[in-house]
């Protein structure tokens, strides 16, 4: 198999440090999580005892485990967000946020998956997309979604006690298992796609600039139109529901107006959340993920530049000062960890005006540095110290594990997988240089595209057999990955390929799940008819000389293999 | 002529607001001034009658005008210096710089030349280099440089009786007009050319991967190596001079120690002009100008990144601080305006390692904002708010004027001349959106490139004749300039078009002057033979069927037309 061919070729590499994993109940990490173990396995246990007794302290003071606010949105470039000075060179600020990461943690390297689907998914389970088959970006319908055997952090927290849920763009999936009130969320009103349907109404046809172009209602008679059924016109704007009860369909397209609407829900629902579980002996989780903003635009401007997300994120930014002086009126804003992040780079490729590269070459789907790092804020006064910045590598899959920590729940995590996120809490409540990570495997779709390893980075895609080429990079040097070294650089050959190694023979023993397909928006309690058609599929099995549910499962595994990108396996 | 034919094509356009110049003792300044001077003439005043008196208060304060420091290193992309988190993730750190960054202005659109030699020459005269000639970048021997005519910050502020001195890397060339002992400093200790020379050393051969290939000291025998003389070898490492007296010349190449001693001995001198002129009558303006480093490196590194340019700047981190201790120490800091900045964009296009770009596109050369935006501080406790971030325009040559009027020395400012610099007295004192410039025409070498107004950019170079093509840019939205709008940009089109026009027809009442030319380094009073040969040409008229001294003064005009950039006149 491929995989042992490559072996071949660097025929004396072990699986490094596998011995570590001594007890069978321990969390299974990546490899490389335990070549550091080797090294730091006596630092951890002394810092993790310390640790420990801070969170049963804090416990004792507020009664309960901490609750957490996880606020994730789209495609923002590292440096966007948390730096006044970035922000005046762009025309935009967000002074809230700016605060919040003055007052708390301003990483300067969290690491994403590279799209929103697979980012989306690997903060919620704590794996790399590649592993739960949550590596394509979905569209409307996607026949695609996360799998009901994915663990995620919402039903870890639940089963420590937590209330839960879940508000915004999930982007996870259009399938029964995907939607979020049976993946653990107590209630949750959500938006299964991403932003791109806002495009799909009539009023679109009001930017002659970017004419949309899918469905019929916007365009004169086109006699050659002839299927009915091709185009997604069931696809749905939100689903909402709560745990064990039924989902239900929110808002109707093409109705721009509902999809706007959903915005304000989305930050009224969470507001109402936290303050119904303020005083409650539950600690809460909520997954606070905006959907920012249709496609459309505002109809009017807040910020002197005007870029479509910024507009979004300006407004935002007003949502999240007001939610952080509700925890303050509420006098829990001592016992809430508020996370904010985006889920990738910008979009660049394609994307609107406004989307560009900040400090980092490429963008959204890319595996150079502008693809995968973020802007993030970690803030939790008086127990995060204020004013870090901290230029630790910490993966975003990092914080499925660190929010078990610190909700004591990291019992509930499944053993018969490997979770990539490592436990962060030292980097938390200790600071600068604590990260558990000094790695990072980076997947564009199925393809291991590239791998970090503190100021290295090796691209795997592109690299040439044979003669190694110029595939290595020092990003304090080179932070944008534009000239590529060979000489000076020779020493990291072996190491990285060692590294991947150790990576795919984990795989070995513990497999990537394919990804898990059935037809769209089942399920749906006050579904149209529309839905309900496209949920059965158009073509009924004995109807075609083929099954339209093996086409289903059939689909590509990755829509863009025609990218030029070179395949790493 | 050329001008008058684009006019043609501009038919109604005139030279707005020319008739503000109404006294003939004013300072003549570039025509989109005179716009703006139109629309703000009122405010301005009034506002100018503010800020007179507070400077005659400070006078009062302290018994003399302010004094000046105005130190400026090379080619460092703006962002990289005062935003902490920038150089987080860079690996290195400047502390000191980014306290007073942080203490007092942090610009964050300072404009300068895209290179070394045009905008040291532009800070030094308040003028755009290609109406002085300074457009090239000099090397060993340049056969050029500032021309006796031009009128140096350091010469006004002369006439108002300060204390002028010049230390570090002039890079204003090396003909005998361009010495700073005659160009008004009362004492200076300068190198003439860049740090190129550094590599002009036997100790270059260590450097095996960027072999230096100029001297054949470095190289074993040639026997087709017969031209004794067409090698540069008489070129110095520094000159020294104090007004009025001769010229000496300190260090002696290629001894490689000599030339990395210059940097402890700038910052030296500069300590002891501040300590001797601290308690004096007369104000003074340091003119400090590191040069940072031998490109052969430093030795050790004390930074995590390691970058050629990042190591030099953290060592001179160390040294300001030392020098603003000092100050206080002296009790002369809140009388003292300490400016700090870079004098291009980074030397992307075959630099050292670590020279990149960081938030815009492009580097040393490039008429793109990476070329000419740059790290910029100004530091003056108790006359300057700190904690500012700075998004208006400013341009270097508004220092000249600026200087010119903190110093009382404005009727020392030539009038038959344009200068380019305005007085920003009002964006130093009073703060953000209080400049007085929304425009910045950008030339590299010769060659005008591209025209910012305000948000919007206009690349000159490359565009179309006929219909007009993307070469509109909104820096808001696209600061790295990757794709031009053509459709939403096209009200712009005219108004670039007036304004390349007025500037073009104020050159024709003021016209720029060619290049200043003649034998190097002549004057030196210990110059070595080789020196003294180099002074007086290598071939003696009457030797050759050309005049050696004709050869010199037609040198071409730039020696980078073959870049392909299209030419704009």
């Amino acid at each position: 198999m491929k995989i042992r061919s490559f072996l071949t070729t660097v025929a004396s590499v072990a699986l490094a440090a596998g011995s570590l994993v001594s007890n069978a109940k321990d969390i299974v990490h990546d490899a490389e999580h335990y070549v550091l173990l080797a090294q730091y396995k006596d630092k951890w246990a002394a810092q993790d005892k310390t640790l420990d007794q801070k969170l049963v302290e804090l416990e004792k003071k507020h009664g309960k485990r901490p609750n957490i606010i996880h606020i994730m949105w789209d495609d923002t470039p590292v440096g966007e967000i948390g730096i006044p000075a970035i922000q005046k060179v762009r025309g935009w600020e967000t002074p809230n946020m700016n605060q919040l990461a003055a007052d708390g943690i301003n990483f300067m390297r969290m690491y994403t998956e590279p799209s929103c689907t697979p980012s989306r998914a690997a903060v919620m389970t704590g794996r790399h997309a590649k592993r739960n088959g949550m590596y394509n970006v979905g569209f409307p319908y996607e026949y695609g979604g996360l799998a009901a055997e994915e663990v995620t952090i919402a039903e870890v927290l639940s089963e420590a006690g937590y209330a839960t849920a879940f508000y915004g763009k999930s982007h996870l999936g259009d399938v029964e298992s995907s939607y979020l009130n049976n993946q653990g969320f107590d209630e949750a009103l959500w938006t299964p796609y991403n932003q791109v349907p806002s495009l799909y109404v009539p009023r679109a046809q009001i930017g002659a600039l970017s004419a949309a172009v899918m469905f019929p209602e916007m365009f004169g008679e086109d006699p050659y139109d002839i299927d009915n059924g091709w185009r997604p016109d069931g696809y749905v704007w939100a689903l909402e529901g709560k745990k064990g009860g039924p989902v239900r369909e929110v808002g109707t397209p093409p109705n721009h107006d509902d999809y706007v609407a959903l915005e304000d829900e989305f930050w009224k629902r969470a507001s109402e959340f936290v303050r119904k579980n303020a005083k409650s002996d539950k600690p809460f989780f909520v997954a606070l993920w905006p959907q920012l903003t249709s496609f459309m635009g505002f109809p009017d401007r807040v910020t002197a530049g005007g870029g479509l997300l910024q507009e979004a994120l300006a407004r935002m930014d007003v949502r999240v000062g007001k939610l952080i002086k509700e925890l303050e009126a509420l006098e829990i804003d001592d016992n809430t960890l508020v996370i904010l992040m985006a889920d990738n780079g910008p979009m660049t490729h394609n994307g609107p005006p406004g989307m560009v590269e900040t400090l980092y070459t490429g963008g959204k789907g890319d595996y150079t540095e502008g693809g995968v790092r973020v802007p993030a804020i970690a803030y939790w006064p008086g127990v995060i110290e204020p004013g870090q910045i901290i230029g630790d590598i910490i993966h975003e899959t990092d914080l499925f594990t660190t929010f078990a920590t610190l909700g004591g729940a990291t019992k509930h995590i499944p053993r018969d997988r490997i979770i990539d996120g490592v436990n962060q809490t030292a980097l938390l409540l200790e600071g600068d240089t604590q990260s558990r990570r000094d790695y990072v495997h980076i997947y564009t779709g199925p393809v291991l595209a590239a791998t970090v390893k503190g100021r290295y980075k090796k691209h795997w895609t592109g690299a040439k057999p044979g003669l190694s080429g110029p595939e290595f990079y020092d990003l304090y040097s080179d932070p944008r990955e534009a000239s590529g070294q060979l000489l000076p650089m020779f020493p990291a050959k072996s190491m990285f390929n060692i590294m991947k190694v150790r990576h795919l023979l984990m795989k070995e023993k513990y497999p990537d799940k394919g990804q898990n397909r059935d037809f769209p928006l089942k399920g749906i309690e006050n579904a149209r008819p529309e839905t309900i058609e496209a949920s059965k599929g158009r073509v009924l099995s004995g109807d075609a000389p083929f099954d339209p549910k093996d086409v289903i499962q059939n689909l590509p595994e990755w829509d863009n293999v025609d990218r030029g990108w070179g395949l790493s396996e």
